[in-house]
């Protein structure tokens, strides 16, 4: 087993979040449905960029977005995914490793634009996401580079991959990578209806132990299981997996292990201004505190303290050091 | 004379800005000078950029946001600026027609990339700014579509466009048809670096009437007429110019004119986050008061507040209605 050099690695669709605020009528105009991601083909990307108000340009991407929150608590963090060698991609590879994230997947030369993400953000601080997965369509196994791999104590995983034809190889190429260095393999629903295009396919990750940790927050959880009781669905979940960090938004989070399901507090807020990249900087928080031996519990509030710190400003990465916030807050990292 | 069509038209450099947070010691390091703007070559523009942290991507440019910002007054406006035909060229155009601003100068299809500016936001909220003009040098005479130029009632125009070398020229031809037209040409003095570039060029064209008002803030003001003495320097702007607007941060402004000098409070603000675009959207503010007849302490309330809501979040552009501000704060436009 090669030496272990890096806390977390995510796999995930790099992208460029294009945001705007807006009000709810345009999602009504552009039947878009309300704090959810749909994929979007590039004359789709282009009318809702001609309609949609001024913009600010910030590199997001749902697993990029957590391992560069784990970088923010201090731990070694690394990166794949597939950018273009574009002005989009020059900047999503700027800001990953400006972030102090270890970020070396070769960009593509040619094929389509690097990936973007048009983000509406409601007055109620929802957003909705519209995506052109652009160049992450081109992550291939090849990009899985299995030194990297092994070397790293947490392999973290978008449910986001299955929807690029050949990524959904190079997250097994990478789970399998990961279980054969005897390293932990993590796993985020992403969204509802990914769970809907991909439910079976999860749901074999899980069974047959290709995840060992699964993400979701509660409309994930009920659209993987089908059922609105949300209870069944957490004794369904305790089933299937090994650990299951499920969020609720201002409700908190449940974490979910055989031996028993903890309730944990959301962190305070002053004012929710954007709520991209809550799911993704908790996610941030927990892996950590796996990576640095916490107990579930700390763990969690670790990710509260993350999710609460992105979703007071817009965009989905933090802006202030998550190290310094998890001193303030006294918790032990 | 044809028909008044808009309120304000703005002529400047379009610019994306690339903001970042930072500490004080990067500035020392790079050497560059707080609180300004330096222009840069391609060469450190990458440097620059390779060095500082992860960032946000907004449009920019001097006289852009103040247009932007009299849009969102409700006033008719428009821009001429030189972007290229590339990815943030398009992002300029999209965010700058996004606030209903009319925008049609054609993008440079050769040459260099469109202009973007690095912006360095320290802790205290000061910004410091290291401009790449790209193509923003190729905005020529033959850009100054005399119809639409006469067609406003107010031209406003950047000091900041005496750096690229042909700018000066279109803004020399649009002050000359707006003076043709009857109709009033402001001036903002950009930068205090800027105004020791072209001294005497400014005072020249305050003395022999090119235009009627000028705005500036107070190291602008004490740089043009290189003297430490304010009460000196108003006195001698009075004596050069129609009608003077000098911004002294949290201390307000004084409106100069021949009649009289008027002090105008700053208006109150939580928290100073970014201090890109005060004196931009000061500028909106007063020139929109302008437009529509109000006397010129309400055009400097309308100023304070437009400079308000803009350094209390990132980027240089209003986020919130400045038409709505206007009217929560009872001032008549």
């Amino acid at each position: 087993m090669p030496a272990q050099q890096f806390d977390v690695l995510g796999i995930g669709n790099a992208i460029v979040d294009v945001i705007a605020r807006t009000e709810d009528d345009f999602l009504i105009k552009h039947g878009m449905q309300k704090g959810t991601m749909a994929l979007i083909d590039e004359a789709r990307a282009e009318a809702i960029y001609d309609s949609m108000g001024p913009s600010t340009q910030i590199s997001g991407g749902s697993a990029a977005n957590t391992i560069a929150g784990v970088a923010s608590f201090g731990a070694r963090a690394a990166f794949v995914g597939k950018v273009k060698a574009d002005w989009l991609g020059r900047a999503f590879t700027h800001d990953i490793r400006a972030a102090s994230v270890a970020f070396t997947t070769p960009p593509a030369t040619d094929g389509p634009q690097t990936a973007r993400c048009y983000v509406l953000v409601t007055p109620d601080g929802e957003r909705t996401m519209n995506t052109y997965l652009g160049a992450a369509q081109n992550l291939t196994p090849d990009d899985i580079d299995e030194r990297l791999i092994a070397a790293a104590e947490i392999v973290y995983l978008e449910g986001y991959l299955w929807d690029p034809p050949q990524a959904k190889e190079a997250f097994r190429k990478a789970a399998a990578i990961a279980h054969a260095a005897d390293r932990l393999v993590a796993l985020t629903l992403s969204d509802a209806f990914c769970v809907d295009r991909y439910r079976d396919e999860f749901l074999n990750l899980m069974r047959t132990g290709a995840v060992d940790l699964i993400f979701a927050n509660e409309r994930e959880l009920h659209s993987l299981y089908q059922t609105p009781d949300f209870d069944a669905a957490i004794k369904a979940l305790r089933d299937d997996v090994k650990l299951g960090a499920v969020t609720r938004s201002e409700k908190g989070c449940i974490v979910v292990s055989r031996k028993s399901n903890e309730v944990v507090e959301a962190a305070p807020i002053e004012k929710l201004v954007d709520a991209t990249g809550a799911g993704d900087l908790f996610a941030a928080g927990f892996l950590f505190g796996l990576a640095r031996e916490a107990d579930h519990w700390t763990a969690a509030r670790l990710g509260a303290l993350a999710a609460a710190e992105v979703i007071q400003h817009l965009g989905a990465r933090p802006e202030t050091s998550l190290k310094d916030l998890a001193q303030d807050n006294v918790l032990p990292i």
